[in-house]
């Protein structure tokens, strides 16, 4: 009887927290959730979680050998191992590392989502195979996971992979950070509903988007809008579009990448979102990297990409020793 | 009697080309120059080159044994050993290890001079022991070495770091490379005579560079004035630090450096150029990185920082095996 290797991989939302068993070609296994109740404190939603995992593991009948755990949470910092004074969970400093290896006797790995999402893309997505590529996850903000050398860019002191604040138009939108005229304040979920709101201010046409009460406009039914040839909803993916463009192309400047990899829920809108990109940045970019680089969607399982991701930082650590 | 081990260094410009013997420590033991001349080609010029090399290595009477030969150049592609179609020299593509390697039957290994640079800086100057960092040229454009994980990002087809090019102004002053709003366009001995020109039409004040004829107005001139108190010009390098300074915000919210490294003949202006730049910066940058990342002057000397980095190409090499 053959023993199969598996990594877990936990996700930590602010809502809920997943977790997988996830082989070395990136099948997920098995896999769990529990609520994260953030308020509970950390320790509690690490013993779930564990306990969860542990359930799963027994499930197998000793066919399986746990070969580490991977965590993609928000503000981690790879170096420490930590989660540091996350703003949504109300926590202080967790140490999640010695966490895993207090449970497990095994390497944990932290990081947040967005660099886990560039790493399950390495391991068992489109980026197979890639030295150089970034992963831009579009959310309610928009976070990113560069890959420099084959490895995640951490920079000094770990939180290097900010791509949603650099400043995309001076003096622009009030951004969440607290600054003016951020990448995600226009290139995100919350983004585009302000975009809708500029636009119907800017343009006298009919639109879907004008009969619903502000609060209820979310990034969804401006999609659904734009698919049924809404013109002002359609136009809300080419601003986007032209705005995260340019600012691939000054991501082309400095890292000069093989490819970018978008993912999150907006990615649905497909061709509505990439051609406007597409053409921005190849627009804007130096001409030395025209067409040059490629920019594509996720190759991973929508369903399982954070538990994939997460997963991956232990894959990842493995193959580079 | 004991055998010392050197590396070549040699730095191509558009007129002279200068080389010279480094050892491990960063002691430049001897250098020399010959004329460029590109239009008689680039064999003539490496043939002149490594005959110059040759006599430095002969005049030490066999004391030295050199270890390699490391080229800084414009259009350099690390990956492919060679220099590609450099526009200012007229050549097309020339494989410079390859022309190493047939001399010496030694390593070769070239880059342009803001990654040299930058090398130069992390094996003999201000950025020893350091990981993560970024290293700004400021000369007739504005260059960039950067350094993740204690190595330089080449990118995926090796001309990454062009931070000159990223926009700081969206629609902005025409740059050289043909589009509009580059960073060099501003931040540059170039860029400046350029915001001398704009600050003369929009302040009324008396200063000195009114009484220049405007070809013959340069970095240097507009330096001078300000030393001496000139108000206009001492605005000039307001302006600059604070394009600078957004610029570097960026380059923090991507890479999180520990430091940036400001070189070339512009950062003489001392104070007149670092305090604008970084009070921009740090008014410009995300919180989570706030008066953590340093701006530092070059620490090597001005005079051999060329030949000094294109040597730190082998010793860095030497140093990673």
């Amino acid at each position: 009887m053959s023993i199969k290797k598996v990594a877990a991989g936990i996700d930590i939302g602010g809502t809920n927290t997943v977790f997988g068993l996830v082989d070395v070609d990136g099948n997920c296994l098995s896999q769990g959730h529990v609520s994260t109740n953030p308020q509970n404190g950390s320790i509690s939603l690490f013993e779930n979680t564990f306990k969860g995992i542990d359930e799963l593991i027994a499930s197998y009948d000793s066919k399986l050998k746990l070969v580490g755990v991977g965590v993609g949470a928000p503000n981690a910092n790879f170096y420490n191992g930590t989660i540091e004074n996350p703003v949504n969970l109300g926590w202080g400093v967790v140490n999640v590392v010695k966490l895993v290896h207090e449970h497990y006797k095994l390497p944990g790995v932290i990081t947040n989502d967005a660099n886990a999402a560039a790493l399950g893309e390495m391991e068992f997505g489109n980026a197979k195979g890639m030295k150089n590529f970034i992963e831009i996850t579009l959310g309610t903000g928009l976070g990113s996971g560069i890959v420099v050398n084959g490895d995640i860019v951490y920079g000094h002191d770990g939180f290097a992979g900010e791509l949603g604040h650099v400043i995309i138009k001076p003096y622009g939108r009030k951004c969440g950070c607290g600054r003016k005229g951020c990448l995600e304040a226009y290139v995100s979920a919350t983004g585009i509903v302000r975009t809708a709101l500029t636009l119907m201010a800017k343009m006298m046409i009919d639109s879907e988007l004008r009969k619903y009460n502000i609060l209820e406009l979310t990034s969804k039914k401006i999609y659904e809008a734009a698919m049924s040839g809404d013109i002002i909803a359609r136009e809300c993916f080419s601003y986007t579009g032209n705005f995260l463009g340019r600012a691939l192309a000054d991501a082309v400047a400095a890292f000069s990448p093989e490819a970018f990899i978008l993912t999150g829920g907006m990615t649905k809108a497909g061709d509505l979102l990439f051609n406007p990109t597409k053409e921005s940045m190849e627009n804007s970019v130096l001409s030395v990297f025209q067409n040059k680089v490629k920019i594509l969607p996720s190759g991973m399982d929508a369903g399982n990409a954070a538990i994939l991701g997460s997963a991956a930082l232990i894959w990842h650590e493995l193959h580079k020793n």
